[in-house]
């Protein structure tokens, strides 16, 4: 058991490695990297499929999706208008940041990397789970967690470590609030316990309600981004 | 790399060594052991209360529950009648032997241990990940993992490891159905290319509807495991 713990902290270290270079590309090209992590389902792609197409025409997006296997994902944001590259993890359950500088490199998939100093925000979609993704620093500048609303307003004091360091909150799936269980009161005080300065937005993919307040997060994000 | 390969190797061969003797004692003692596994807020507790209600004055049930953080689970099977050890793991994303043996030994929390002899079916709720629960062998006699309409049909084929191995599929929330693009066609479709012979049941617990088929399915495999 020792050994097992010195040697993830030294598989650790050497991400921490490799994301603090990351962080540095996107420093100096003023690029907004946004790390998005939730269940399987929540709507990470969906969110990006709108943001694609509202925001798509004002600045300049590029997205890295995380699955397990399909390139489905990649499909589905390349439709919606964003240039996007695929990375299957097999059984592997989260990103890490080698995979994030690969995909970079080789980002339209023969060779010719994403040119950071063409681009303003750049959306890492991680494998829909809510626990490993969040040990791994991909060196983005953000990082949100997709929640929605049939999963329970219990998630964030049950999944602790997602939520923590979570720089926005989205809760998606609001059309089927009444549908659920589910006390937005309970969920934002859960939420408010574990990352007190995390916006918090509620919205719904399918009828756009709340979408704009999410555009002008990002909006301001990428600003600040910019001015480094 | 291959250091970390070789541990990862040793690491599941103990579990594996683990599992083998808590299957063994499972076997003697005539007991149904059933890995429940699905993404965060898909239902499993929910399917457990209603099992407990349902089923609780018929068959002898006890639950393991897995969780990072809190015992909300725990009480909530407990006051459905069903006696319930609470295990908290932390940062770990999934239940293993070690776990699982331990839970049963001190299972009301004072050092007295479960009576397997006098029990019918153990219910083990994983961490809600739709990944890595799928690799770590628990000693259960059955897999069933807990799919939900709200995080959309392609689940199967994006998180492939997980549904490989299933006895039974449970999709839950058909009562929200009409709310979502869930296909139950691509759906199923889609599990029986992973896993050609599990059982698939379509039910809400919130509705009751289908439950009888899931009680039904929990009765013949409890049968079956009675005879060895």
């Amino acid at each position: 058991m020792v050994k097992r713990i010195r040697l993830e902290k030294k598989i650790v270290s050497e991400n921490d490695r490799l994301a603090r270079e990351l962080a540095e590309r996107f420093r100096a090209a003023g690029v907004l990297a946004v790390n998005l992590m939730s269940s399987p389902g929540a709507g990470k792609t969906s969110l990006l499929e709108e943001t694609s197409r509202r925001l798509g025409g004002e600045l300049r997006l590029a997205a890295i999706e995380g699955d397990l296997a399909t390139d489905r994902d990649a499909q589905r944001l390349r439709r919606a208008g964003m240039p996007t590259r695929q990375i299957n993890t097999g059984r592997g359950c989260h990103l890490n940041a080698a995979q994030v500088a690969e995909a970079i490199q080789a980002f339209d998939g023969r060779g010719k990397p994403l040119d950071l100093d063409a681009l303003d925000v750049l959306f890492i979609e991680n494998v829909g789970n809510l626990i490993c993704p969040a040990q791994f620093d991909l060196g983005e500048r953000r990082r949100v967690v997709v929640a929605s609303t049939p999963e329970g307003d219990d998630k964030p004091i049950k999944y602790p470590v997602v939520f923590d360091t979570a720089d926005c909150v989205v809760l998606n799936k609001m059309d089927l609030l009444e549908a659920t269980f589910f006390s937005c009161e309970a969920f934002r005080r859960y939420v408010r316990g574990l990352a007190p300065k995390a916006r918090i937005l509620e919205l719904s993919c399918r009828t756009g309600a709340g979408l704009e307040a999410w555009l002008d997060w990002i909006r301001a994000e990428r600003t600040a981004a910019k001015k480094g």
